[in-house]
């Protein structure tokens, strides 16, 4: 199970990204909306109980001053994906950026691209998949895709003048 | 009375600052060592104490992925002054200036200068003059001095060839 | 009473949200036109005369090299809030947000998020309720208030598909 | 079974702080220089051999132009970890960052701070931690050692003037 | 004959420019979409075979973490211009231009200007003009067609108001 | 006459060169230390006197939130160079050159390279050469001077292997 | 007399304000498309000619890896402006600014804002004045206008809500 | 025949590693310090006459506001390789990069790393290896070479601790 939060509903136009690739790799996710500024203790509260309530991977996004990846990865000792999310009251996506990367020693978060949540969920999957053969066999499948994909795109191109 | 807060006792080189100026300023203080990843109980604990405890300004240190600012200012709605400090683990302050100054709507940090420490301790003594006729009177005083202080340099810039 | 300044009409459509937040938190305010670099003269007799004139906080918003929070501060000894704003002038945000934060040792300016002017309305809000308990009050049930908008925007995602 | 792997020996003096803490936390690992640009073959053969030779997680630090993260990441679906490296050659670590964060969909890197080798060990263990209870209780302890660090910081601090 | 290759069909609307130039220069040329991170063999064999199968410059557009051109370059040593495209997982362009341009030494990659792939075709002409008289005339030529048209311009101008 | 000023003593390390300039272009100068946060009176006593007092170009060096230049172009209609100054409180300069720089229209500011003091000083003399044909010479012989050296470190080249 | 120099007609959309400003303040001026990089002789001859033609002041204009502005500078005495323009092959406008700015000692040139051309326009005429007391007077006046224009945004803002 | 250029003595302890690699894969050059802002004539007649006198590749190392390579780019149809050099007077060594790289249509630089004057020296190579097999050959094996080194480093990293 893996658990998805980001600190406003806006950042779901985003985040969405993230269920759509859970679904395709059939893994499950619980979705909230936790604020680290303006809901501290519920944000504790998911942390804290996330391992015994069964998650085994967070992926949280948020913009601006984003620390709620930080933040929740500092009260559990589960993996944290962090999303940097380009939102409204972020400088061109640097904020995001900076503050979920450059975490001290002690409490990693391990960070994707701004707004790439797609990539983390595929990440979710990876980390799911070093113990469940299952889950790595469908990501190898994922990755063949991928193949086909730039084939597709190949004959466009070539049919481009 | 003011509380002086910071990630690491490794920012106490930048942080000492503060306490400099309030002593100056005749303003009481105290310190301790709070950090968001590694204590965030204590941190919140300080936090929701804070005006009970008599605390009237909360000046915070960090640096990097700088959370301790506004995770404070997060549960607490007394004024939060938050100094991003370029420690070692930062690009050349970038991070920790934007993880505190870029907080979403609801919960503002006052952030001052990188590495700005003396100024947060002005600023707070600002804050405490807004109500205290006493520590207003200090602070004209301690602009006056900047004056000299500007005379003194051009004293010294005049015998300069 | 909180004085609102800023250097330019079009910094209104963003400082106006510094209006909207002390209004809901009933606290008096006065607004004005003042430009460090077009009426200098203005600006110090502004900043000269505010804590006679009753304000207690004043909040400058800014955008390009702005100065008009740092020339204010100059001049008073009152708590400023600098709130940079990404005008048509400016490169980014990057030299609204510097050219406010960085101020030398002796004359702080209280930097809140590019365009954050409700956090700078929030903030002068804090600073008046270290001396009054009735503002803190307020605060404490604005926090709340927030709060509810995060649970209320959980259900909306949770209906989310 | 945790990967190092660096374009570089000049490298190893941060990387060695991968190393340092998986052995505080009995992880066992391999170490090897692997250039993406120099040796790509080595590259795709140590990729593409990882899950089958018994690797759980890839750790892989590069500076400047950064490839070696995201094209190992290319031919595996084990999950991968970046360490940019603010080598010689990098610009204050900007473009190490850039090109090991920045990976497009379907291809994540799990991406952790500039210099951050110590929290890409610690990254690691969390991700085996999921499926390994004895991995998860070492994390914890060493969670709570670090709460010890601070109150040992805290009494430093006590006792500066 | 030049390669002209890109990691997806979306980067075609810049990478036409190539096409656009060479044609004006009579310099035949294939294109391919090459992913260095979706079809790393693909990538691999085409930089392998590219001088062998009578390629004399290859030219690989790439955005946000753009590996393409470094990769390519890594496994061939024919001349690789690489086009940093600002695409849409792109910060402002400045992922795309530092994992193009800060190449290791040994493994040069011959940047242009951000989403430059007219810069680009011309410097592979250029490339082909030091061995080949008749480019090099042609490449004159265009010379002085762009002094004919900054004169255009320049009456453009003297009619405006 | 040309006016040299800066914020600091400290700052003289650096605008020395102008003054060592001006004296190679025997072009009278004063210096003065004028702070416009500190001594805000002082900065508009002088910019307001500056041309009466037979000033005809002002040279101000500041650092960090570098008001200076721009605040005393406000006051005064004579031309102001502004010179960046990398000073201890800068983030590697950025501050000072875009404070300085973005200057709102109505009041320029003629910037020059960060730290470029002798730059500063050969600019007021270029402006001092418009009406004196004298200033001017003196300026084509400085010129010529800067070919010679070109010269004498092409020799010193040709002899390094 | 002052020229107005660009190196595309599409830069006209900024530069216009030049001219618009120096008909304001009475100021001829001629104004010419000339290519750095496409009509080097071109540039040159205009630069080498220009004092003898009668300027006195010469603004370019340009954008990317603008070099117009610090070329014509190194073929006169004359006061060289440079105008940043964001035009549409600029990284947000930072290599326009910083391949202006940044001129090497001994070829100064005098950096107004991004897109500033009005205030390249105004201190033209700054420098001018320095020699001439009625284009003096005239700026002055011009500056007494900015005041009333910031009393009618007053006005305005007063009626705001 | 490569012609080495620079801007001044000063560049040369980066620029010598052009002459280093050159002399290692046994190609003729020379080297000469031409200034474009101190020595215009004289860039423009080493770029008008490079074709004529032999060379076949210019490689132009430059620093700051650096337009050297552009600009003698503007005056020849050879390649011409730009290599930023991050000296005292570069911020950080952007504005080199930038002033070289973000070239107008029409001229293209082909711009190498940050000091990475050795890679520019590899290029010219490979340039010239389009047309010349014997070059080419000796690439390959500086090709090899590199692996050689990447295994002797991994054996140094296998006896670390």
């Amino acid at each position: 199970m893996v658990g998805i939060i980001m600190g406003s509903f806006s950042d779901w136009k985003i985040m969405a990204g993230v269920a759509e690739i859970l679904e395709e790799l059939e893994i499950p996710y619980e979705k909230e909306v936790v604020s680290a500024h303006r809901t501290p203790q519920k944000m504790f509260d998911y942390a804290l109980s996330a391992r015994r309530r069964g998650l085994k991977v967070i992926i949280a996004g948020a913009g601006g001053a984003a620390h709620l990846p930080g933040m929740v990865a500092s009260s559990t000792t589960l993996p944290v994906i962090g999303v940097p999310i380009k939102s409204s009251n972020s400088i061109d996506g640097w904020d995001s950026v900076l503050s979920i990367l450059q975490m001290p020693t002690g409490v990693p978060v391990a960070t994707v691209a701004l707004n790439g949540s797609k990539n983390a969920g595929i990440l979710a999957a990876q980390i799911l998949g070093v113990g469940d053969e299952e889950v790595a066999k469908r990501l190898r499948n994922y990755r063949e895709g991928l193949k086909d994909l730039v084939e597709d795109m190949n004959e466009e191109l070539k049919k481009s003048i």
